[in-house]
């Protein structure tokens, strides 16, 4: 499946660094921890750091019903949303092609409030089971009252693209001969050892969905 | 030094979580790679990632002197900027405490173009020397044409706020004796080992500067 570029999301700059496939954005939104969500109020920009997650065509985020942001998305202010995955440093010959490998998708859209209590927990389970895949069954489900006071919006994956560099790094047919080290120093997230809450139960151990955790991210 | 909240800044939610301090800021914004750079233009929002890099109480960031974001902002459109660093999962004992701990920066604000090239060069030196300090002067410097069609901007840390989650779950009290594991899954950005270009003429091994970068990020 692949969404046709809109005047917003075809890329003017670079455009053979564009994708606008699903397959290349889905696998972008799901390794993404963090969003960066922005809306326009009164026609100043706003970006806050938000998780997100997406179950098939549906982009969920979520947060307090009392934030300011996610009042006035649900009040229907347009949203545009990127994620942004650091792959590596691209270190050329000079200066000016030094760059930054990463895999980039922006989403643009109308959310909408998801209403019921039923679709509110799927959408919270999706956020978790992304992250951590079975904790979800570990732990206390929310009760209804948590589930009131939960705001979470979903956005649908119509207008969206992505932009990725990765590889070498390019120079100038010139510079290629000059005494200088290229090449990409990769970068990517990585998890240490869990450390257990202070106030954790005597012998309880982390669980192999924690475990799992540790070798996703090794 | 501190910037004082403005009523965009300061924090409606967990205000606890908020800093005013520049230490705090300048430290969050220092380590970050990659920023969010979020801008209105005919009321609608627009979120690109970009490279920053901060020089005393200035932001500055660059790109493609063609970039319509980057041509809306030199023409004064208010900006908004910022930066996410993830530092963790946190597993609470129930499904909506769970959380990441991570370090936010926020900065609001009129971005001017930097016009000469002598101004212009230091801003890309800079960016260069908080990625890869001393990689400056083992590379080929830009050209007068280099320094031409490429756009930078910056922007005064005066806007400003910082957001911080940090430390274990924070559960309901009568969940602390569930028999759940809860805590946190440390998480950073790695360094793997420098891939060479394939174009690197032989014998050329990676710089100490190169070899700062993996202990920096070991």
């Amino acid at each position: 499946m692949s969404t046709a570029p809109s005047a917003r999301t075809r890329l003017s700059r670079k455009p053979a660094r564009g994708a606008h496939d699903r397959e290349t954005i889905d696998a972008i939104l799901d390794e993404a921890l963090v969003a960066h969500l922005g809306l326009a109020i009164d026609g100043l920009p706003y970006v806050v750091p938000t998780l997100h997650a997406r179950v098939g065509d549906t982009l969920y985020f979520h947060g307090s019903a009392g934030s300011r942001t996610l009042r006035a998305l649900a009040s229907g202010a347009p949203a545009c949303i990127t994620v942004t995955l650091i792959d590596g440093l691209v270190l050329a010959r000079s200066a000016v092609h030094h760059s930054v490998n990463y895999r980039s998708v922006i989403v643009f859209g109308q959310a909408s409030p998801v209403d019921t209590p039923d679709e509110r927990q799927a959408a919270l389970q999706a956020f978790m089971d992304r992250l951590l895949p079975g904790r979800w069954d570990e732990v206390r489900a929310p009760t209804n009252k948590e589930l009131l006071v939960t705001s979470v919006l979903s956005i649908p994956l119509t207008e969206t693209s992505a932009k990725v560099r990765s590889g070498p790094p390019l120079d100038d047919e010139d510079d290629y001969s000059l005494n200088v080290w290229a090449g990409i120093v990769p970068l990517a997230l990585h998890a240490s050892p869990p450390i257990p809450d202070t106030r954790l139960q005597k012998g309880i151990q982390p669980s192999p969905v924690v475990e799992g955790l540790l070798s996703r991210h090794a």
